[in-house]
């Protein structure tokens, strides 16, 4: 099987040309003007762009929750993620407390074989760092190809670990070739915030937002900043959303020190307005919360100075009728939106085609940087000989609107609902295989493969 | 004529794969496994990086000094950089106050033209910023391809322009989508300092290094940095050195401000001690000087950030017996100090092979940047379809050691004496002709070509 | 001649309580409850507060600008002082380019001396830094006890001296004990912008303020504090008006320095919308121009923070017809406004009466740190035994509003015109002499002295 | 009985003339040249300094810890403190979780009422806050004249609240008028690199110093600076000892925010050097440690810039065989050091004879300050008419040297053993009654009374 794309203009984190593409079973072999080959068959790109399959690297599937689990599920969220063009996604495993990591890879690994439509890997998440924990931490990186481990420090009780087990994971990890990533909201603030807003009666969605002011974020990143130049472990923030965060990450860069940075669309395109839609506002219930426009010039600027350097969603979509169950309470709210299918035609429509951003640097943050920090590349993230051939073949001129009623999330809203956007996807590759086409999915449930991580440097 | 260059191992800004390269005339026109195509010759580049061809955008030869000139012609001074593994240069012309830029392009012209035997391109340098040279700027830009203007905040009488000056440059080489660069030291303080040196007796080189302190650098970038806000110009600081500088451009990134930032080879590699040896210390007389070593702490961490974004050399050879010129007095030893050649093995030597920065990285910086800030990209700067083929041979494990004995550049003393180095330019192409082969020049006196620029956004 | 000043409560920078003042001659001898002295004359000041004479250290008395001069003489402009409870004042001798500093002075004795009805003392203004007026800094500060060199950053050929002077003025003042104040804005960057506008026919006076954007403060605090911290001078910044400025400060505070900070009252209480008043708007045209809302508080926490030092005024009235002269063209509007009388009363009643600062903080900033920090305590600006009896009787409750009609400047407007103000200067004293008394002034012309000031260490 | 103390040099925040001071029972009514006033006693203080009583805002008295105590009761320490000069001592009390803060209350009431020799006030140590003690808040504060709160954001278990307390406790401090204090270090990273250093054998004191590294407490300094801001409460910072946190008080300072900073003597004089005694550093293990000389560089430079606002000691020895118990491991050793009776001489030879500090400043943060911050204020703190007769006459030639031999604290060693020190305390007056005077103590013990405090408005 063998497949040729011709005359596409290939953008990579780098490169800007117009060439043919030649595909030899899963992997890309040669990029040439007129290759003298012939493929099974040709697929004509003349006048599209071909970007590297894009890398959503925050992603929660199938996601248990107070006995139900976020609506899509790996087949589901990855077989919307292909339509939009991401081709892998990273999902969070989470280690209930007193139990094993392995217990809840196991978990995951059940309900994610066998159903991704779409490639996926696993970061981890250490919710109980002890002992055993410890001994884990080698045996996923070496032996599970699971090379990042995400901690939270919010959500006491459930999920959060306090400084005492950073310090000391971070010391572990960094041992193995790992990294650490981190939701960094200070928990202990927030959970007073929204005990006091329901005591007080304020049990609207707003006050979800009002409950996470942007201090709580600020004050968390500046700390695991710290805990990460103390150990020296690559560090990464997930969903950073505020300029008081980006400040911190920023002070910290003044000592010599490197942390990646991961914004997700939804901060860089919708502000906190959409906190005074009554109940309807409990579809971006997410945390942290939207911000303010500020917040959003901080970001754009942000992604072209290099601080922030990936840009995911956190998607975790929840049915209308899920997301009920905080109608009388804001904090019973099932936090999360879904965005996977969007992400990469919202960065191009309003950051390449806003001219904000360069096409190489939408290819950077959106599929090469994802790959290259999370151990990845050179399989993933980019358009390359050998590397996967993860390709989208994208018309950046075809306007649209986003819609519930045209998009193929498990979900029954969009959170971009007539959202107009300028470029579409057309055609989607997965290791060679035509995965989306003509509005249609051609790959079966489990076509998607678990792809191993290999160790980071914590430079790229 | 065509090329095959089998099995490299080829580095870009973003990719890193085993391939064949293939070249037809000037240009690359498939890369692949095993291509099934045949060329005039073939290449074995087994067990080597093909790095894209170097970009050194800030180098003077034959700039005329105080009756004389710095030693390498455009002619011995590409050929050295081929050997080097740099494939196309930015050169500096220098407007005479009280004449135009139209004449000092002729002058440069007159020298360099049919000489270079590299590719080559002109930095226009604004000295004299009146109504008749603003006139000019749209056409340097739109008609000589000439679209990086730079600016001395230094040298006043000679090169210097005011701030007032500097505004009215910004804002008219914003209005034609051009760059302002700025060699940003605080000029008055540095001529009293000096002055009083002199007057004290103190006329060794170390005065030279202690009439420019970090703060008079610090200073006016923070500056230029505040003017390229107020403009909205795109700016770009040549040769930064120190801690004091690049925190003035981290605080003004606090604005979403972005200023593009080179540094050269010798600040990350050279410290203040070369001053401390006699008049030897002549050779390392340049502006700014060398610095301490947190500064190169705080550079190799700048390039990881985003903050550093080329390296380059300020290439300014004189001969010994030149730099005698200052012997009873510092401020007459001409500035400057020979590394065109030395840029690339070196910057691959003590930051990839001692893991600092990665191989991307390496490309980022000494090539593809260049490119791309300065308006050459996609023509130069990475190895794509239909870039020019310019391309370097490395084996990245030969161990050598720098000297005046081996090397081709027009100057009879090494900055780097006995420097080793891990990592060698083996072979080296310029726009598809073998300019490097076992240890010699092929080209040519005026196989070097004047690349035309385009214009800039200010975002890359 | 002795008077007592009976249950007063008497407010010092660090001090407050109720007693009797017992003053003999021109100074304070005795301060208690119920002193066991009789005296010449007793006062009552059961119910009000007792503050040492105001210190307002930037005022422009009879400055010859155009051929005229600010409408305020010494005579007229120290009585007005005296009646807001202002007892002394810092005027500028404003040296003229090509002429010694002593020629300067001389001139200025000519206006001030057996005028003044209040108490001054002079800065001196370099704006001709050479090899003779080095020699004459000694002399000035021990000859002449003027110990502070005031600098304009701005006003290039008129005032203005470049950096190069800066730094060898500051060190030479350094080594005799002086400090060095200055006018920080970039004049360069304002002289650009004020003859764009001309030459755009925008020539209302919000173009003035238009012209003079923060960043031009901004840049030049920043440098001043460089060349400070470089030298080690002591450095005070005078009329500071905008965070970007104290940011400045802020930052360079980080390496261990102190800049002294001096605002002025009109910064803390107006801000730009009153450029919005046509050609109204040339009473409020000083450079540099009223600025935003988020810039009072700034100043107003930089106040508390102890980074703002002093509340002057730059007082330099104007006659409306003399504003006149820029009807066509704000640049020809004489600069400055009206506020020696309104200083005190305005910053009690928006400061004390507003609770935004203590009553200690009050006098700080109004009477003891221009004391301190220019050489003039213990003899002037608190209420000590021995100190000058300078004082104030005020009535915290007395509402009363700003206006022409009531003030005793030699202007024909006021730039607080019905400006509500709680809290009224009662009665002054200087040197134990009533100066102010029923609303009427005591003292003749000349009863001011001249005050000779010392050394200064840079530290309070 | 009434005092009359003629010809000295009377110092306080803000003045300094030579005069009389008159005493009349427990204050002072009167000062002046030459007062015509006979009193009970004479004293003549003729080239002598008066200071008011120094007021050490941050002792721990008769501290329980691990079944005994810290070795100066409330009758010793006050004692102590009255030889070196302080009249006054701010001692804890801390809550013991599970337990009210009135029993702590009553707990260190019966130690201290009686036996106290000076006078004494109490912060209250908050330890566990929940709905009860929440209670309370309001009773210390109006009824027991209790305005301070201290809190620990270290020592997990035993003293430490967590984040979601402290942004509770704040809120309900501050609508009643108090102040909130903290020892900002994170404390689970300290219990880490404890138990890390204890599990890998590393038992000596210098373990101590390594596990509290400078990001330890600029973290917790910045988070509780984001959390002061957050809730509006005023908040103050005891014993901040490094660049590290007080950058971070000056970043928060951006904000507008005011936050109180107190250092401690030992950080301005001692630095971890002292940690390379063998088991002898045992004398210096306190919390946090000494630090570099570079920190001691910016607290000096944070006083004169209005950043360090108290010098206290954090006074808490113990004997040596108390110390002892930690001698096979640091985390054993009571952590602590005795200043109390040091801390006016050591800083007036280090601060003011050395010229790093003026007099004023001296006054300001050794006495002025505490006693305006904490609510003490006009009652303490100052030489003022009405203020309590608590005075330091003080020769400022005497030179001394610091020993256990002739210290007066119940501890057997000096922590400044040798230390020389120009400057002594000659006689001091608490209330009017001569206390120390010809090197005895004249008081008894229980002379010293309980000082209730007023509410606080956090700007001074």
């Amino acid at each position: 099987m063998s497949l040729l794309i011709k005359n596409g203009r290939i953008i990579t984190a780098a490169d800007d040309y117009v060439a043919d593409i030649f595909i030899e079973g899963e992997s890309i072999t040669a990029i040439g003007k007129n290759l003298p080959i012939t493929a099974t068959r040709e697929i004509d790109a003349s006048g599209k762009l071909i970007f590297p399959g894009g890398i959503d690297p925050h992603v929660h599937l199938a996601m248990p929750f107070m006995g139900t689990f976020s609506s899509d599920t790996h087949e589901t969220g990855t077989r919307a993620a292909l339509f939009g063009g991401t081709t892998t996604v990273i999902d969070f495993v989470l280690q209930t407390q007193g139990h094993s990591l392995k217990e809840a890879l196991d978990d995951w690994n059940s309900r994610a074989r066998g159903t991704a439509v779409g490639d996926y890997s696993f970061h981890m998440a250490v919710t109980d760092f002890n002992e055993n924990t410890k001994a884990e931490i080698k045996t996923m990186i070496e032996e599970e190809g699971i090379t990042s481990f995400k901690t939270f420090m919010a959500y006491k009780g459930a999920l959060m670990i306090d400084d005492r087990q950073m310090v000391a994971l971070m010391q572990e990890v960094k041992k193995h070739g790992g990294m650490v990533t981190v939701h960094a909201t200070n928990g202990d603030m927030i959970d007073y915030l929204v005990a006091q807003n329901k005591a007080s009666g304020n049990l609207s969605p707003r006050y979800h937002y009002i409950s996470q002011p942007e201090v709580t974020e600020a004050e968390a990143s500046g700390r695991f900043a710290d805990i990460s130049n103390y150990t020296g472990c690559p560090g990464y923030i997930v969903h950073l959303t505020c300029e008081g965060a980006l400040n911190a990450v920023r002070n910290a860069t003044r000592r010599n020190q490197h942390v990646f940075v991961e914004t997700c669309i939804q901060y860089l395109l919708l502000d906190r307005s959409y906190y005074e839609r009554g109940f309807e506002s409990a579809k971006w219930v997410m945390s942290p919360p939207l911000r303010e426009p500020k917040d959003q010039d901080t970001l754009w600027a942000g992604i072209n100075q290099g601080l922030v350097n990936v840009v995911a969603t956190d998607h975790c979509p929840f049915m209308w009728e899920q997301k009920l169950m905080g109608k009388d309470d804001f904090s019973k709210i099932p936090n999360g939106h879904p965005a996977i299918e969007n992400r990469m035609e919202l960065l191009y429509s309003e950051g390449v085609h806003e001219k904000k951003i360069t096409l190489n640097k939408f290819v950077e943050v959106a599929c090469t940087n994802p790959a290259k920090i999370f151990g990845m590349f050179p399989r993933k993230g980019t358009i390359g000989i050998g590397s996967d051939a993860d390709l989208v073949i994208f018309d950046p001129n075809e306007e649209h609107v986003l819609s519930v009623s045209s998009h193929h999330m498990n979900v029954d809203y969009s959170a971009y609902e007539g959202w107009p956007v300028t470029g579409k996807v057309k055609m989607v590759l997965l290791r060679g295989q035509v995965a989306i086409e003509n509005g249609e999915c051609l790959l079966q449930k489990g076509a998607g493969q678990f792809i191993r991580r290999n160790k980071v440097k914590g430079i790229i």
